[in-house]
C-alpha cells in the first residue's frame, strides 16, 4: 500500500500554501500554515541563496512541522530584442519619474543563481520542493531524490503533467486558470491556450498520471477543497486566500484590495511572463506592451525598484497585485482559521 | 418549503443538455436527454420561427417529459466598419474559392427575429427558457412569467448574476471559461476578464443571489457533477460531452476530432462574437482577424455557407468546432450512458 502524499511529508492537512515569491515570502507566514496543520511553502524564487538559507533557517526556528520551498526554473533569454527592450525602457520612465525614482536601467544581471539556490534546498535538507516555469535537470532531480526531498513540478496542462511525471517529480501542482500570479506553462508560447480551468484540468490530469495531484486556483473555501478532491486532485494549494490572513506580510493596502471583490486579469507587463493580478493604474497604462514586453526576468528586474516603492509606500498603483480569481471569497481572519474552514472540506 | 429546480422543472435529473445552436440543434437529440430523465434544451438561437415550432413539436413527439429552449438575445449592431467588413470578407473569398463555393456577400439580413421566436416558445408553452448574450426585457419576461415557464439567463461574471437576478430570471446558467460555444458575456466589452474558472465562479455567484445556480462549463463525468455541487450548483449544463454520443447528430469527423484528446482556443473568427472550438485550419488562418472580424452575428452570417459546406462534407477544417476544456473526457456511448454517468455524482 503506497504512502499518501500526507503520509509521505508527514502533514496533518493535504492542505498546502501556494509559493508567493516578493512581498508574501516571509518566515512567520509559512511557519504559520505548518504550524495551523498544512504544509507553509515558501516562494524562494527571488531570494538570493545566502537570504534563503537564513530564511529556511527562520522558518525552521519558528516550527517544528515540515515545510517547503518553490523556485524559478528556467532559462534566461539568450538574446533581446534590443528595439522593444529600449521602448520598454522609455515607457517605464514616466512612472519612474512620478515616482521620484531614478530612471530605469536595462539590467546587467539577471536573477539568482538557480544552481545556488537549489543548492541550498540540498544543503538545508528541506521536506517539500517545488518548482515552476520548467524542471531542473535529471542530475539534480537524482541529487534531491537521493535526499528523500518531496519533489512537485508545475503543469498547467495535460502534456506537462506527463512531461514531469516522466521526469520523475513526485507530485504535479495542476495549475488551473483561476490561479493568481505567474502562469507556470512551459512546454507552449501559447499561453491563452494552457489557460484550462480546474474543472477541465484536474480530472484530466488525474487521468493522465499516477502520481497525486496537488490542485491550485480558485480554492478558497470548504467548497473548493471539496471540489477539488471530488475531481480527483490528492491536496489543495491556496494561496489568494491566504493573502488577507492577519500573518500575511503583504501590505494593509494591498489586502484591502484583496477584500474588495476584485476581477483580476492576465498580463505580462509586470514581468515578461503572464501573471493574474488585480488591474491598477500601471497594468492599464502599460496595456499596450502586453505583446512586446522583455522577455522574464528582463522585464521582472526592470520593474522591481517601482514596484518596491510601491510596496513600501502603500502606493498599490505600482505593485503587481497578484490575485487569483476567488478573491471575492477572501476574508480577513487568521490562517488557523483559514485552515479550519479548508479542513472542512475533507470530511464527507 | 421552496420547490427545488427538479421539483419545480418536473424532472428526475438536475442535469441539462447545454443548448447547442447549429448542428446538434435537432429533435431526436433533446428528447433523448429529457427522456433519460434530464432536461433536453434545444439551441434554437439559428432557426426561423416556423422551423422552431416544428424542431419543439418534433421534440414533443419523442418525448412526454419537459424540454427547454435556449435563444440569443441580443441587439443587432447599429453600425459596421465598412472597411473592416470588405477586409474580412476579401479574406474570406479565397476559402470560398478553395471549397468551390460562390463569394460570400454582405449580409442583407442578420438572423432571426428575436420577437418572433420568442413568441413561438410562448405559444407552444415550453417548461424552460433559458437564454444567452443577454436578457428579454421586462414586459417579454413578464409574458413568460405569466406562463408559469422557468427562465434561465446566462451569467458570466458576479455581475452578470445579480443583472439577472434583479431582472426576474429564476435560475442563473453560471457559464465557467472552461465552456465551449459562445461566451456569454453581455455587460462587458472585456471577454478576456470575463473568462473566470468554474472554482472561482459558482461559488461566487451562488453566494450573490438567492436563485438556482445552473453551472456549465467543463463538466464530463460524476466527477465534474460532484465538484460543481460541491461548490454550490444546484444543477449542472453539460454540453460537449453529449456530442460524442451515439443520439448526438453531429457529423463523424467532428465526434473524432472530439474523441482525440483536443485542445481548444477562443476565437472571434466564425462569429464576430468569442467562443471555444477546437483549432482547424480556418481558425488558424484567420487569425490575424481575431480582433477586427465584424460583429455578430455579421460575420456570423458571412461565415454561414462555409461552415455549412464542411459540415455537409466532414470538412471539419471549415466547420466551427465549438468545444469545452473537458473534451479529453469525452467517450463513444449512449446518451442514457452519460446521463447515468452524470447522476453517479449526485450521490453522497
Amino acid at each position: 500500500m503506497p504512502q499518501t502524499l500526507t503520509e509521505r511529508l508527514g502533514i496533518a492537512l493535504p492542505i498546502t500554501l501556494a509559493p508567493m515569491a516578493g512581498e508574501a515570502s516571509k518566515a512567520p507566514f509559512v511557519a504559520a500554515v505548518s504550524n495551523a496543520g498544512g504544509l507553509g511553502v515558501l516562494g524562494g524564487g527571488y531570494l538570493a541563496p545566502a537570504a534563503l538559507r537564513a530564511m529556511i533557517r527562520d522558518i525552521r526556528a519558528l516550527t517544528d512541522k515540515p515545510f517547503g520551498v518553490n523556485l524559478f526554473i528556467y532559462d534566461n533569454p539568450t538574446s533581446t530584442d534590443a528595439a522593444a527592450l529600449a521602448h520598454y525602457t522609455t515607457a517605464l520612465a514616466p512612472w519612474y519619474a512620478e515616482a521620484g525614482l531614478p530612471a530605469p536601467a536595462v539590467p546587467t544581471r539577471l536573477g539568482e543563481s538557480q544552481q545556488e539556490q537549489m543548492q541550498v534546498l540540498l544543503e538545508e535538507n528541506i521536506a517539500f520542493f517545488s518548482f515552476t516555469f520548467g524542471c531542473p535537470d535529471a542530475d539534480m532531480l537524482a541529487r534531491f531524490r537521493e535526499k528523500g526531498i518531496f519533489m512537485a513540478g508545475t503543469a498547467t496542462t495535460v502534456h506537462e503533467a506527463r512531461d514531469l511525471e516522466t521526469r520523475g517529480v513526485d507530485a504535479i501542482v495542476a495549475q488551473g486558470a483561476e490561479a493568481g500570479g505567474h502562469r507556470g506553462t512551459y512546454l507552449t508560447d501559447d499561453f491563452a491556450q494552457a489557460l484550462t480551468g480546474n474543472f477541465a484540468l484536474i480530472p484530466q490530469i488525474a487521468d493522465a498520471v499516477s502520481i497525486p495531484v496537488i490542485a491550485a486556483g480558485g480554492i478558497a473555501d470548504r467548497r473548493g477543497v471539496r471540489a477539488a478532491f471530488a475531481l480527483g486532485a490528492d491536496a489543495v494549494s491556496v494561496g489568494t486566500a491566504f493573502l488577507t490572513t492577519t500573518e500575511s506580510p503583504v501590505s494593509a493596502a494591498y489586502k484591502q484590495v484583496l477584500l474588495s471583490q476584485p476581477d483580476t486579469r492576465l498580463t505580462r507587463v509586470f514581468s515578461g511572463r503572464p501573471a493574474r493580478g488585480i488591474p491598477n493604474r500601471f497594468m492599464d497604462g502599460m496595456s499596450k506592451f502586453e505583446s512586446s514586453t522583455p522577455p522574464y526576468p528582463v522585464a521582472h528586474v526592470l520593474t522591481q525598484p517601482l514596484r518596491g516603492h510601491g510596496r513600501q509606500n502603500g502606493k498599490t498603483e505600482y505593485q503587481s497585485l497578484w490575485s487569483g480569481q476567488a478573491a471575492g471569497l477572501n476574508r480577513a481572519w487568521s490562517v488557523a482559521e483559514l485552515v479550519q474552514e479548508l479542513a472542512a472540506g475533507l470530511s464527507r
